[in-house]
């Protein structure tokens, strides 16, 4: 066996498809999925590009991978009972309270979901899926303002796109190296969702 | 004269700085500016690579007409009258309001602006003064905390997070294709940040 074939031997045993995911989830962050190539994968990985196509088909595939956790885990908090059972207030608190944690829990997976545009089948599959999501949660605000749990003197789609890109963009600016405790950032959101920033004997 | 200098010529005239910029911020936005060659904008544009170096020097040069336009326009916000003077909620108030009008207004400019990274000295500069942009308004919180407008059981810097994620992603669902009336939105942006969305009899 050559030096060489000792090499990539190593590296096919040292990676796994796990690990690669994760190598690329950070090389798409930092220069997108476009400009990524799969030379620059085998590079940051320290493997040759044929041990990367040891592991999987092609670059969408690693794509994919990252991509299709980070839906499965936001898909899995509307089955949660607290998510199905109750008022539609509190489901959405709920909802919206289990985004967040679930964000700081996957959160490179995440913000790079939430960095997808839609150039290929996974990103247009991804861009669907967080489009389903979206109409889950309006249906439950127009709920809650049926119910009069919410006012309904503001545009059901209107706060839906507010909240969800308050809580979406978490993930965006975490990644890039704010510091808040997870725990703060939470009680701070549904706070400011729900109740609003100004002091309540305030005037308006 | 041969045929393919007459329409060399012919792009230099029809194009200019500016309609080349605009033409580069679309294809900034669809597949990221690392990914976008010279040779792409050339083709989108109907010209020659050449008479893309006719008026700029590098593709640089275009993101960064982009993104200073969108940067000036933020800044211009905290030098108007409302922005500096009155109580700090006031202030607040008007400054959220108005960055929203403004995306609005130069909605491709400010989408673009947001999704920046930092890999080029341009980009660098735009995170620098977005944060700068941020620190003002992270200041404002914190003075209307401590006169008691609004309330100061929440992180200073959370709440500045959270608000600032919600309106800066509204350039970036807008592109993609959300409709929502624009005084809609600005409207339903600034109850949900001061009031809330709760039905304020609706017991917590």
């Amino acid at each position: 066996m050559t030096q060489n074939a000792k090499l990539r031997r190593k590296g096919r045993n040292t990676h796994n498809i796990e690990s690669l995911t994760q190598i690329s989830i950070d090389l798409f962050m930092n220069r997108g999925y476009d400009a990524t190539s799969v030379e620059e994968i085998a590079k940051a990985a320290g493997i040759t590009k044929s041990a990367i196509y040891y592991h999987v088909a092609n670059k969408e595939e690693l794509l994919r991978r990252a991509i299709s956790n980070a839906v499965g885990k936001l898909f899995e908090i509307l089955e949660e009972p607290a998510a199905t059972e109750g008022t539609p207030l509190t489901r959405l608190e709920y909802i919206f309270r289990r985004l967040v944690e679930v964000e700081f829990d996957h959160l490179k997976e995440i913000a790079l979901l939430l960095r997808v545009r839609g150039g290929s089948q996974t990103e247009r599959w991804a861009l669907e899926k967080r489009r389903e999501f979206d109409r889950h949660v309006q249906e439950l605000i127009v709920l809650a303002q049926d119910a009069g749990e919410i006012r309904d003197d503001l545009d059901a789609l209107a706060i839906d796109r507010l909240v969800f890109g308050m809580l979406t963009w978490i993930p965006e600016w975490y990644y890039i190296g704010h510091r808040i405790p997870p725990g703060v950032l939470v009680d701070a959101a549904l706070a400011l969702i729900f109740e609003g920033i100004r002091q309540p004997d305030v005037a308006r």
